[in-house]
Formats: C-alpha cells, sequence, structure tokens
C-alpha cells in the first residue's frame, strides 16, 4: 500500500519535471496584424471554444455593397485597431474566408448601450477602447483592461466552455451586454434566429442560428454567472403573434423568454464588481450545452481554469522540445507550434453527440469528432505535422472525414467544411491526399478500405468543378471550368494519392487507373513556352496568356510561374519536361530572385507584399513545395539557403510576423517542418526532403515514448549549410529521410557552415 | 391448440361485431362553409397529421396590410371555393385564430407553375378548379379530382404520416411540387429557413422553420415516393456564400441538397401515371421523421391504409352507439363526435420523444404527450367529455399540460400553446378546470398532488393578465388589464377550482384561500343595474357603459348580459345577487328572446349572425353553461326548451351546419353532451345537469365494459319535455345526474312529451 501511495504521489511531478514551461514562448498576438488572421483570445488545444476579443464588426453588406475591409477581420481582431467591441467564442484561426464569432458578451458600466458603437466614436456604443499595454495574450489567458468601462477583463476556456472574469472598478449599475447579432463576416441577414430563456437568475440557455458561410448552422449555448442577475433585459423580441393583436406583456424586461432574428440582452449586477461567466457551447442542442458546462466546469476558481489549460498547452507544445540561436526564433517556433494545435477543432458535446453534414445528431463511437477542415491549406504540412506528431488525433479528424463522407449526400469527402456545412471553398479533392498519407505511414487509426472507397467515390463526382470533364478530357478545359490548369494539376495529384492507397491495399487495377489519371498534369504542359498552360475543350492552349499574373489565366491563388511546378508526386518527370535540370534549375532560381511588377502584387489574394519572395508567394499555399524541389536536383545545397531564407523573412516574433493568413496552421506548420529540417514535398509518400535545420537541437517525443533527437554543430545565422548529416550514426546519401526512420527514434547529427558542401548527397 | 387457434380467429370477428360500421355518418365537409373554420382532410383519431386540401392562401401581410380574409382560412379550407392550391399536412381544427399548413404538396402535369396564382386565374399557378361532385370527404380518407392537371387525388394518413395518392391520366411531364413558403395565417415572413436533402431518388429529408404564432417551431419530415423520381429542381435556394463569389453548382437542378428561408421544389416522375407519397412529421428531428416513417408505414397498399384508419375511427366513433330521429341528426351527432377526437393532437415520435417548450427534447415516459391545448374554450365540455368516454387519454392530456408546466419558463400551466409554444391566448387559466375536473371525477392517471402544486403556482404569477392586481383588489381594475370582468369571473371559477382540488386532497387552508377566491366574481357586481360590470382601481364603477356590447365594456368574446352569468361554480349564489329567483329567469328568459339591434351582430367576433339567438351568442363559449342555469331555479323545463331549440339551430348536417368556430371540438362535446341529455356546467363538479336528449336510444361505453344505456319513448321533434327519467327504474328527484352514476354503467330511462311536467323535479 505504502508504495502504490509513494508511487501515485510522485507521478504527476515526474511527468512535469520533463516538461518545460514553454508557455513563456507563445504569443498569441503573432499573426494578428494584417493579414495572419490568427486571433489572440483563449483556448485549448483543438478547442472548440475560442474565446477572442473582437476590434471590429464591420457587416459584410452595408447597403447592398460588399464591405472590403470585412477580409481584414477573419479573425475578430485586428493589431491596429484601439478598441474591442467585445468578445466571442468561436474564431477560425488564421483564414482568408470566415464565420463564426459567437456569443459576444461585453462588461459594462452606467447607462445601457445597445449598439456597438464604431471605432471612432467609442463612447457612442458598447464597444471601449483599450491599451495593448493593458494587454496579455498567452496560451490558453487572455488579459485586457477596458479603459472606458474601468474593466479588467480575463479570459480562458476548456474544450467547451468559455470563462470570462470581469473586475468592475466602480459599484454601481455594472451588466454585461449579449449581442447574438455580432458575428465574423457578418451579413446583414446573417442571424436566422435566436432563443434565450433565464433558466434561473445564474443560469441562462438559449441558441443562435445563423447563415453564414455555413449555410445552416445553430450554436446552443447555456451560461452560467457566478452572481446573481438582478434585472434584465432585452432587444428585438419577436413578440408573439397574439401579443400584439389584443395585449402586451412587456417582454423587454425581466420577461425570461425571449425569440427573434436579432436578440440583444442586458444582464445586470448592481453593485457587484467581479463577476465570472461560463459560457458552454454545443452544436447539438442545449442539453448538450448543459452537459459541457456542468461536465467541464465544476466549479468558479478561475484560476485553476487557467493552470488546467495551460498545463494542456505545455503538455502539446513538450511534444516538441528544441534550442535556438535566439529568444525571437523560440517564441517564432513555439507560436508556430501552438498554431498547428488550434485546428481543425473538436466537434462533439462531452457526450460524443455532434450535428452532422445531414443536419442530423450523430455520435461519435470511438473517435473524436473534429471539424473545420480547411483542406485545400492543410493537406500539404498541418496534417502530415499532426500525422507524425499526434498521430492519434490525425487518425481521428480522417475517421471525422469518413463520417462527412458518409453524411454526404454528395457522396463526397470534405472539400472545406465547417460544423455540419460544406462550404466548397477552393479547388481540389486534397482529403484523399490526408487519407493516403495515414495509411503510407501506417496510421493504424482507421479503416483503410473505408478510406479508400471514400477517397473513390469522391474523385468520380463528376458534377464537382469540371471533375467530369477531366476525366473525359483527360485534362480540366478552361472553357468548361475556371482555374482549369490548378485543377488539373491538384487532381492528378490527388489521383496519385489514390493509387497510392490503392498500391498499399494491394488493389493492382485500380491502383493503375489512378497512376494514369496522376499523369494527368503533362496534358497542361505548353512545351513551346516552358509553362503549364490553360487548353480547351478543343484541345488547344489558351491563347492570351500571362505567366505572371493570377487572375484569369487558369490558375487560383498562384501564376504560371508557381502552378508550373506544382507536380509533388513526380517532380523528376516534370524537371524532363521542363527541358531538364539545368532548365529547371534555372526556373527555380529565377523564381526567387526575380523582380515582380508592381501590378501584380496588388492583385494577389490574401497576402501582404512581404509574403512574396521575387516570384515566390509564401503567403499563398501552392508552391509551399517548391524551396524543397532543389532536392531532387543536383543542387539541394540551394534548398536550404532557400528555406532559410524564408524562414526569417515571412515568420517573425511580433504582430505582423506572419506574410499571409496562417490558414488553420498550414504556414505554422510549414515553419515547423522546415525549422526542424524536413518537409513532406508529397503527402502520400514516406519521404521528407531534408533542408538546413535552424534549431540548435530538439527533441521529437513520438508514439510509445520514442524520441527523435537532433543535435547540430556549427549552428548559426549564417552557417546555413549542411555540411554532414548522419542517422544514428550512418550518414545520410540522399536528401530525404523516410517517416520510419524518423517515427523509430533515434539520433541526427548535423553539422552546419557557411558554405555549401556541394558533394554531400551525391 | 385448436381452441387457441380458434379463438384467435374468432376474436377480431367478434369485436367487429360489435362495432357498426359508422363511417358514412361522419360528414367532415360539416363547418367547412364560413366560421366552422373545420377542415376535411384525412386524418385519424387525436392524429399528428391532418392532411388536408387548403382552397387559399392569403398572406396576413400584404403591402404591410393585415388581410381581413386570412381568417377565412383558419382550416386552409372555405367549401364556397372553386379551386384548390394544394395539400398540406397539419391543420387546426376550428379555431379562431391559426397556424400550420406545413409541407403544402401539389401534383401537376406539364410545364412547372412555382406560385400559386389565384382563385380568379388557376391557369396562372399551381392551383387546379375542383368540383364538389367531384370531391368525397370521409373520416379517415378525403378524395378530389383535380380539373386543370387531371389528377385523382386520394388522401389518408397514420398518426404521422401522410398519405397520397396521384392518378395522373396523361402520361407526360407529370410532376409533384412541394412549396414550404405556403402555410396557413402566412405572415410575409412566416418562415425561418428550410432545408432539404435528396436522399435518394425515392426518399427526401428536411425541414421547415417557422415563426408564427408558434413563435419558434420547426417540421421536420421524411418523404417517400412509390416510383422514382427522374428529375428535380428547387427554386429559392440560398446559395452558400463562397458558391457565390468564385463560381457556382447549379444548385437548382438535379443538386441534392437545398436550404433558404422559402424553398420550393420539384420532383418528376415523366410519364408515370401513379405515385403514391408518404409523408412523415416529427417535431424533433429527422431521424424521428424517418422512425415514424418505417415504423407506421412500411407498405406502399393505400387501401389498406385507409382500411387501418376507417378502423381507427370506427373504433372511437363506438364508444357511443346511438340512434336518432332523422339521419340528419345521426350525421350531426357522429360528426361532432368526429370532431371531439380530432384533438388536442398526437405530439410525439414514435420513440415518445418529442420538443417541450423549452425548445428541449424530452422523452414522453408513462404517457402519451399531446399538443394544442385551445383551453378557454376545451375545459368547459370537450375535456369534460374526454374525461368521461376517454379518461386514459384525457390523463395523458393532464400529464402533457404537467410536463408543460415543467418546461414553463414563467412556471405557468398552458394557457393556449401549441407544438412547443405558449401563444397566450385568451384569458384565464382553464387548465386548472381540466386537472380540476379529472381529480374530483377520480381519473386516476395522473399525480394529484403534483397537480395541485402547478395550479396553484399558475394562479399566483402575477405578471399574467391582471393577475397581480386581481390578487391585490379582489377584482381586476379595468384601467390596469383590459377585459378586466371576464378576467376576474374565469380567474374566480378557476380558483373555485382549485379549491375543489385542496379539498380532495384534504388541504383544508389552501381550500379556504381559494375558496375565498372563488367569490372575488361578487366584486364585479353593480346591483344597481343587475349586471357585472368593469371597476376601476380606486373601487368605482366604469361610468360609460353599453351592456350589448361586446368591445371596450370589459369582457372578451361577450357582453354584459351573457357574461354576467358566469358563475358556473355557483349559480344559486349568482341568482340571488341577481335579484332572486324571478329576476334570474327573466333575465334568462330575456337573453334568449330579446332583439339585437344590428350593430351588435357586425361586431361579434369569430361567428356568423345565426350563431346568436336573441342575445345568446352560442358561435362563442361565453355562454355555453346558460341554457342549463334553468335547473337551478323552479323551471328547469325551460332547459329542454332551449337546448331543443339550440340543437337544430345551431348543429347542421351541411357544410355552413356550425354556426360559429368549432374551436377544437368545444362545439362538438357541447352538441354531444346535450344530445345525450346532460352537461358538465361546471367542470370541476361531479354533477351534470340534465336536459332533454334528442337521442331515441344511445349506448355509452366506458371504462372496464361497463354500459350506460339510454331508452327514450315518445321521442319526435315536438316531445322536448322530459316526462320522467328514471336511473336503473329509480325516478331521478333533481335534474342533475352525477359522474359516478353515469360511469358506474345503467339504464337511464327517459320519457318524452310535448308539454312541460312542471312537477318533475320539485
Amino acid at each position: 500500500m505504502r508504495t502504490v501511495l509513494f508511487l501515485l504521489f510522485i507521478l504527476p511531478t515526474i511527468l512535469r519535471a520533463q516538461n518545460s514551461n514553454l508557455i513563456p514562448f507563445v504569443n498569441p498576438l503573432i499573426g494578428t496584424k494584417n493579414a495572419g488572421h490568427t486571433y489572440p483570445g483563449a483556448t485549448v488545444p483543438f478547442g472548440s471554444v475560442q474565446l477572442s476579443p473582437d476590434t471590429d464588426t464591420i457587416p459584410m453588406l452595408v447597403n447592398g455593397q460588399y464591405q472590403k475591409d470585412v477580409y481584414r477581420y477573419c479573425a475578430g481582431y485586428q493589431y491596429d485597431d484601439s478598441s474591442i467591441v467585445g468578445f466571442s467564442h468561436t474564431h477560425f484561426s488564421g483564414t482568408g474566408h470566415s464565420d463564426l464569432g459567437d456569443i459576444l458578451l461585453m462588461p459594462n458600466s452606467g447607462s445601457i448601450q445597445w449598439n456597438p458603437g464604431t471605432a471612432g466614436q467609442t463612447d457612442k456604443g458598447y464597444r471601449s477602447r483599450f491599451s495593448h499595454q493593458n494587454e496579455q495574450a498567452t496560451a490558453g489567458l487572455y488579459r485586457v483592461f477596458l479603459d472606458e468601462p474601468k474593466v479588467q477583463v480575463e479570459l480562458t476556456s476548456t474544450e467547451r466552455v468559455g470563462i470570462h472574469h470581469y473586475q468592475f472598478q466602480e459599484g454601481k449599475d455594472n451588466h454585461v451586454l449579449m449581442d447574438l447579432t455580432h458575428g465574423i463576416y457578418n451579413y446583414a441577414d446573417k442571424n436566422v434566429w435566436c432563443f434565450i430563456r433565464m433558466e434561473n437568475d445564474t443560469l441562462i440557455t438559449g441558441y443562435r442560428q445563423t447563415n453564414g458561410w455555413a449555410r445552416s448552422r445553430t450554436v446552443y449555448f447555456a451560461i452560467s454567472f457566478s452572481k446573481p442577475i438582478t434585472e434584465y433585459g432585452f432587444k428585438n423580441v419577436k413578440p408573439t403573434a397574439y401579443n400584439g393583436f389584443w395585449r402586451k406583456f412587456d417582454v423587454e424586461h425581466n420577461f425570461p423568454e425571449a425569440a427573434g432574428e436579432g436578440l440583444k440582452a442586458i444582464f445586470k449586477f448592481g453593485s457587484e464588481t467581479d463577476v465570472q461567466i461560463k459560457v458552454a457551447l454545443s452544436s447539438v442542442d442545449i442539453d448538450g450545452a448543459l452537459l459541457n458546462l456542468k461536465t467541464e466546469c465544476p466549479h468558479w476558481n478561475f484560476n485553476s481554469y487557467v493552470e488546467d489549460a495551460q498545463e494542456k498547452w505545455n503538455e502539446k507544445l513538450n511534444i516538441i522540445q528544441a534550442d535556438f540561436l535566439s529568444q525571437d526564433e523560440k517564441v517564432t517556433f513555439y507560436t508556430s507550434l501552438y498554431h498547428t494545435f488550434l485546428g481543425p477543432t473538436l466537434y462533439m458535446d462531452v457526450d460524443h453527440r455532434y450535428k452532422g453534414l445531414d443536419q442530423r445528431i450523430h455520435q461519435a463511437n470511438g473517435f473524436v469528432n473534429y471539424t473545420t477542415f480547411s483542406l485545400w491549406d492543410t493537406y500539404r504540412a498541418q496534417h502530415p505535422f499532426l500525422n507524425l506528431i499526434q498521430p492519434k488525433v490525425n487518425a481521428d479528424m480522417i475517421q471525422s472525414m469518413l463520417a462527412h463522407y458518409d453524411q454526404s449526400v454528395h457522396h463526397m469527402l470534405p472539400v472545406w467544411s465547417h460544423y455540419a456545412n460544406e462550404n466548397w471553398c477552393m479547388i481540389g479533392y486534397h482529403s484523399v491526399s490526408v487519407l493516403a498519407d495515414a495509411m503510407i505511414k501506417s496510421n493504424p487509426g482507421f479503416d483503410y478500405s473505408r478510406a479508400l472507397k471514400a477517397a473513390v467515390t469522391t474523385s468520380n463526382q463528376r458534377f464537382y468543378e469540371g471533375l467530369g470533364a477531366y476525366i473525359d478530357f483527360q485534362f480540366v478545359p478552361e472553357n468548361l471550368s475556371g482555374n482549369s490548369v490548378s485543377k488539373t494539376l491538384e487532381y492528378a495529384y490527388d489521383d496519385w494519392c489514390i493509387a497510392q492507397m490503392a498500391k498499399k491495399l494491394g488493389q493492382d487495377s485500380l491502383h493503375a487507373i489512378y497512376q494514369k489519371r496522376a499523369a494527368f498534369y503533362k496534358n497542361q504542359f505548353d512545351s513551346s513556352i516552358g509553362f503549364m498552360r490553360p487548353r480547351m475543350s478543343d484541345g488547344s492552349f489558351k491563347k492570351e496568356f500571362d505567366v505572371l499574373s493570377t487572375h484569369g489565366q487558369g490558375f487560383i491563388e498562384g501564376n504560371a510561374w508557381n502552378y508550373s511546378l506544382y507536380v509533388p508526386q513526380d517532380p523528376k518527370s516534370l524537371m524532363e519536361f521542363m527541358g531538364g535540370e539545368k532548365r529547371f534549375i534555372e526556373h527555380l532560381d529565377s523564381l526567387f530572385t526575380m523582380s515582380l511588377p508592381d501590378k501584380y502584387f496588388a492583385e494577389t489574394e490574401d497576402i501582404m507584399r512581404d509574403g512574396i519572395i521575387g516570384n515566390y508567394v509564401h503567403g499563398n499555399e501552392p508552391s509551399h513545395h517548391v524551396p524543397y524541389l532543389y532536392n531532387y536536383t543536383s543542387q539541394a545545397w540551394k534548398t536550404q539557403a532557400t528555406t532559410r531564407m524564408i524562414l526569417p523573412l515571412q515568420y517573425k516574433a511580433k504582430p505582423d510576423g506572419l506574410g499571409g493568413n496562417d490558414d488553420c496552421g498550414q504556414m505554422s506548420a510549414w515553419y515547423i517542418f522546415t525549422a526542424l529540417g524536413f518537409y513532406p514535398v508529397a503527402p502520400g509518400s514516406t519521404d521528407y526532403a531534408l533542408t538546413s535545420t535552424s534549431v540548435k537541437s530538439a527533441t521529437i517525443h513520438l508514439s510509445e515514448g520514442k524520441q527523435f533527437n537532433m543535435v547540430v554543430k556549427n549552428q548559426a545565422n549564417n552557417n546555413v549549410y549542411i555540411q554532414s548529416i548522419s542517422l544514428n550514426g550512418i550518414p545520410l546519401l540522399k536528401p530525404f529521410i523516410t517517416h520510419e526512420q524518423i517515427v523509430s527514434g533515434g539520433m541526427l547529427e548535423v553539422k552546419m557552415g557557411p558554405k555549401p558542401n556541394k558533394k554531400l548527397f551525391h
């Protein structure tokens, strides 16, 4: 007995001793200025709730005009703003289109303000000025002092519950406003319906239903207050029809139920100066929200919730323990790591119920269900990264995709899906890449046959984005479906992924079919100009063609210079096509060094000017593999120089440190891989391309207690070239390392130097 | 073994032999012309689905103007109309305000019409002309031939599924339109959201969410087709936001999912001429609708569903087997009986799940859940009637009310509730009458203590309709709450009901409190004029006072002449108050014989001119007990003459046979009681007041196989006076009979004559 007790006592201590406190190296404000589109608020790894300040609420349609500025507020917050509208509970991390921003709360004192007001006149609304000096954003905790109502705000969260702590300075007319009309990417008519019930003086329940990017979405809530509500009121209540005919109740003051399209509510606390609020969400129903509340937040010890959240973060962050040349690099690294754990997000109640794509309630049996799949972005590095360091989580994400497939009336895996809705954003069917990558890397957590079947069915849905024509013509004709070249190239890569899955399962004839489709990229190449180029259904190439423009040339978020390199499944063949190694290297060299005329900057989507290096657009995704393509030539050292150049240019430890949207972790996952020195050029292959690591040393904690250790000699800012590299004492002869080599654990020793060792991989 | 088999074989035969086929005596078209507001379509007893033709869809608000005519279409159908818009699945029976009309289907041929068109130009829309010659409405089956598309339509239903049978004459471009924007009492913006999914070529699912009289209501559906849909299309689809930006799918043609505020859909069947459609509804979710569909409608034998529905009707109708002087009287009687079985309606899925008033999903454990409680009407005769002949059903309805109370954030029993919403229509808290009546009559099917607690809490909700003032002033001051006299009188009756419940449970002090409140009616009586009269909060009577007007005089749906008699709990005391028996009888005599000036007809709500006899308004409810008040005097024979006068004047076996709204069975229950010869003047008492029966003979089949038999001698149209009356051979000495006397079973022998036997009850 004594021994057992002793072990129980020391076990947590041992675990904690292994984990450093890495919270100080996470700065959630990175990416909140300009186009990074990250949010600074509180969440836990993969949490359902992202409780974060919103600094503006520009509605998308004002007097019938589409508001350009709404793009700035994809995450609700812009660092340059000087006022906060309030604190809402759901945010995407790094997207370029958006939604969410549910259930805004804002503390206030004195007279009631029902509208947010404008940034210029904060006193005319419920918003408040604030200063970054009085703001602190860390993993799991956000603090800010609101200048006007003089309220100290602290936010933390569990997986499904956002927790607010408001400390009022003045003991008079303190209240909290709830604005259910607030939202991100807020159409004038985004709200469909709202419902609020005052269950008692410390508990309210209800829902908000929206028609946003997710067409049919309802967020149910249960909100618990630490102090009794003394009075309450509503705005925009839709009275019952009968109430309007004969007589009226006063439905706006202390009437315990309200419904309507655009409800707002005030909860008064009189002279109470310390109020905590727990906001539990559910996508299923009010009962789900109540159960989430009860299960995850049984007490009112705010600091204890913060400790729990930060412990969860340290647990995740310590999966990679690394040292760097500078504090800034360490902050950039761990903030990137933080970003990779922000999504996809948990999407089920504590009892495993969730609303599926078919608008029906499902039970996630034997897996954890996730949502927010920005797959055109995340298949490249984010999912391969999770597959490496969180294989169980990645497998559950795949199970979530397969559930989506089962629920899809279109019989398709997700394209860009969130909260029981497919929004069809971007192109390709890159779910299959995520499936293939996990299968090829032998992630055991899902049914491979089921995955292959879903992939094959998805890839044959003729109605989808030129896919029928792609199958018929062996390329997508531009006159039949726009962005045709990007589609052909990405479909071909996806088909190669399906071929790998078929091969893995010994389905040879299926493998042959998809290997053939995987080569369709060749049909887009115009050898007369050395670029991929749109073709018409009569087989001819598009006549007028601008290889630098990203608009109307057959590409999406990229131009011919970048997209012509999009054959991750077969760079060697591409190189032959493009005229051999010399020509290929010239293309790459030019890409990174050419001077792009001004007019092309203006038209590039989703990124700031400094997201572009030469003509290489790091801020968008289609070229993320491109710096690694030198590894397929005799000049692998150029990959090393290029990635070491990109790292500090595109990732900085400051609010405007991201050159483009973080895109649900993709940009950050690229950073982590590249900083560690290896990258999955073609997810679905077991190979990672090697590059020059920027760490001084690192330990990656893998499954089953295995460790992959990295020791780097002569690490320095100028020492960007690998002089020698060995795994477990054996030199690596090619600029690649396999998944198996990493996950088996071991010791990678790298020696760096200021000049390339051009003989290294020969 | 042989014996058992034999018994199994003959048992159904025996049961059927006992039941006559009473279907021919039910004419659902009665009440469909003018103000009866009944519907002619197909349903089963207490069924959730009421599948019925709608002849117009006048929206309630047109260009900001309230449309008077919308009142005509409370049940969707008016007999005088010559065209049918389509067939929808939910209808109230006999209400004066309305809602529902969900999921309209309409068969058509040739070119697609998306809009209903107008009655004057049916060819400009999907509606069709029809003729009553080609229309047949019976219990459980509705048939009509649509002239324009030349389609024979047959409708039947189970509890939760409406079944359509369409026979097209022409084998060309046959299709069915579904219009989810159709509804009853249709506000311009009544639709909140719709969702449709084409699960496969014979199954669709979805929901329609409305903000109607029920403020927040969603009807989920699962619709199964007997023939494959060859093509389909939608109107008013809200595209996903992204779809609008970059590219478009064709979301209106053969795209298997649609959402939007006002969806319409077309399902094509090409040359197929015979199509059956099963429409299952649920208030819970799509899974509920699917389960209801599968459970209740496993096959495609339309006639078998009709037989099942009619067997259910015969089962109910045979509870009272009666003979009459004429076929018309028999039809009136059995159609009235049919109407009493139309509501409250079943409100739960086959798995007992339902959406509660708190918008959460509940399980009806140990009872059947019902909705649509038009209690200001139905507490008078409909619930007492069900309590007599369907005590288990009535007890389940009470359990449903108690569940409503448990889910009510206002902590109140239902006032007028339907489909998870309280619409607060009319006045009083008459749920307590239903509870008290069932308790006093020893209906064992619910928890009496729980019922009393709910009643007491309900009766003390000060925010409700002058109730706080009623408690403080011992009457409702007109300057504080309108219709004040009606409120005081009805609250006082309700309080008497609570007193009876308290007494039954031996709670003497509670009994005393409510007996005191039960006498508050006295505070409204102005002895200077002999009428109940509004008072102000200073105690004074309202100065200008019109005893004939029903508007602005302190009454609702009644005037001082009628409402002054509203003391059902204590007619004897009322008589004393009014100046003694002579004066009381004069008041009654005048009421039935006076000539009401024209201007008062125009203002009387909800009834046709012939719903008024003298100044007695039978078409509205407040005086339903009044003809029986003679029984409390020495001139009980006047009750007999009066009710026999009312029966044929107010109830006729033709479409315009009802003088006012049937009000969810109340008018019909009055008829049944009165035709049988007894009536519950004060539900909550065990007494029924006797009158002159109009049957020749009758058997009421009661619980546990007991029978109450009635044999009438000398029955004739002119023989309206009881000459003698005896129960089990013993003369009845007072013009009352108790519940116990009836439910014990026995033989009531009545002898009739053309002149009153004035000594009968002395």
